[in-house]
């Protein structure tokens, strides 16, 4: 029988929130966007599957081109890969041999864990301080890489710009990941793709799947210097994405109304949801995500609302770890899902 | 500045044929399928369209499901991947730390020497025969991972299954990895998947690329024991196949009179050129694949031939390597384009 590494048979695996299933009516646990895709894209993706016989062309240079123009930079500063999960492998491919180490913080996204054990590095988690902050002191002296979600899952948490110059700062031959998956529910001007001119350290990794409402289709997006690209670029799978996702993601990001429009309600709709639940004496932290951290008082009671809202089918996320065992995560749909949310909820408080 | 890892720093990357330009009018470089896909495949990635918003079901099952119906297994040895060169890394990153031995034949596939690269692992390759055939010894003994293209590429031969097993015997600790790209253009019967029964250290890879003619949609299967499948898992993307892609090639799968009858035509036109090849004093090697590998005579005249067939829009593949440099790589489309690629071969001779 040939033998597995040991650093993957020591694997787990990872273990994200419940897939969609036709029977829950109020899906809240996987951050998804609960408005349809822009029609552009969907056009896009019919019109390219008309030409489903060649291969794709493997740098998604179209994809790039429209990546760059929405998010204010040049196409040699973006990477497309298979959902920004396929982004942060290459980010291990490319810095970590076995044994190095790589650091971010907790509680944050723990897929950065599975990817750690994958590559057998050592991962490193730094406690944020009890408001969910980042602490004063950041040693990451000997880190290949530092991942750092902004605003930050599960948390919601957002870290202004001045936070993430000390980072990078502090961190010159270190890798500093900020995954933006979040940052379109985010306050204007809150991003760091800008910071690239400055800090050749810096990395950015975006998803459609949440702000585009496209994670049925896995595109992810990464923007460093070129320098970097060109390593990364040999890591990457050759044709790592297939034509239908290249044409709908880059109509999708062409299509700034929709997402401009999308968010905007997203975010009034969270504003309205933290209050609702202020009234019902539920703290959720602030958040500038597409979702809302509420901590229930005790781990007792985030853990008969998590199973009561099941049982109501009303999906939501509980983390039973350290620090959030009080909280449940839930995502911000629209109006119309939260008041059924909140309803439900109402009922079992 | 951050460092790359020596390793990565050190590779080249990958470079295959050209890929699709407006302008060509027969591209026979990249092994496509000159057949449209199947349009149930086609109606089934514009039915999955509709649900985008949602994250894939993660270990594609609809998908597994249907591959383990076309090819005589069970959804539990299937794995599915975006694209065959996934599976391919995914066999690298569950079985070789830095250092390790993997070992392929020459010539063959040239990815496995970028995706040993990437993993830091040693590439040892094994010369075919002057036929192109297995040698009679092969030492494996101190292998992770030994690859076998079957039918091979780019030469089209095919091993029988009595070579296979022989290799099987072999390298009892060493995972066996068939790469049955082209196995649809070969006899009936020429395919490995069932020896996984006897063998628990075979593995077997697909692409719908070439078989499907779904080159732009990038879905790989791999078929291996539970036990095995459930270690690969772990270092599988974990949403790594879009919707599209699962709903479309599950449909794909299940079209087998599609599949029957494209490949049929395909077949066909391969002797026929084979012959017409002859007739022009050229020789092809016997190919069980959907390309023939064509011997020049020397290498001056296919570099001759080559150019001048590109400049007549007619793209084909030339390998410049040992062994190789006589000869070029031609894919199979129509009849219609193997007849302009003769007609400009004519007048090029």
């Amino acid at each position: 029988m040939p033998r597995i590494r040991e650093c993957v048979k020591k694997m787990q695996g990872y273990v994200p929130g419940a897939p969609a299933r036709d029977e829950i009516s109020v899906k809240l646990n996987q951050n998804e966007n609960r408005y349809p895709p822009s029609p552009k894209a969907l056009a896009a993706a019919a019109e390219a599957a008309r030409n489903l016989s060649f291969y794709p062309e493997s740098t998604s240079l179209e994809l790039r081109k429209a990546a760059a123009q929405a998010c204010g930079t040049v196409p040699e500063r973006v990477m497309a890969a298979n959902g920004s999960d396929e982004m942060l492998r290459i980010f291990f491919q490319a810095f970590c041999d076995p044994g190095d180490e790589v650091v971010a913080f907790y509680p944050s996204y723990t897929y950065y864990a599975t990817l750690a054990a994958m590559q057998d590095v050592r991962y490193r988690q730094i406690d944020f301080t009890p408001d969910f902050r980042l602490p004063g002191e950041i040693d990451v002296s000997a880190a290949k890489l530092l991942f750092l979600p902004n605003p930050n899952a599960p948390t919601g948490v957002l870290f202004p710009e001045s936070e993430i110059r000390r980072l990078l700062a502090a961190a010159p031959g270190c890798m500093v990941v900020i995954d933006e998956a979040y940052i379109a529910f985010s306050a204007p001007g809150s991003d760091s793709i800008h910071l690239i001119d400055e800090y050749p350290n810096l990395a950015v990794t975006r998803t459609l799947s949440k702000s585009h409402s496209l994670a049925g289709l896995r595109v992810g997006l990464g923007f460093a210097r070129e320098e970097i690209l060109a390593e990364l670029e040999k890591v990457r799978d050759y044709y790592n994405l297939d034509r239908l996702s290249q044409a709908a993601a880059a109509a999708a990001l062409l299509d700034r109304e929709w997402l401009a429009e999308t968010s905007a309600k997203i975010v009034s709709t969270r504003e309205r949801t933290a209050r609702a639940l202020a009234g019902l004496g539920l703290k959720a932290y602030p958040s500038q995500a597409n979702f809302l951290l509420v901590d229930c008082g005790s781990p007792g009671e985030a853990e008969h609302l998590y199973l009561g809202l099941g049982e109501g089918n009303v999906l939501v996320r509980y983390f039973s770890g350290r620090r959030l065992d009080s909280c449940l995560r839930i995502a911000i749909g629209t109006d119309q899902d939260m008041d059924r949310f909140l309803d439900a909820l109402r009922e079992l408080r």
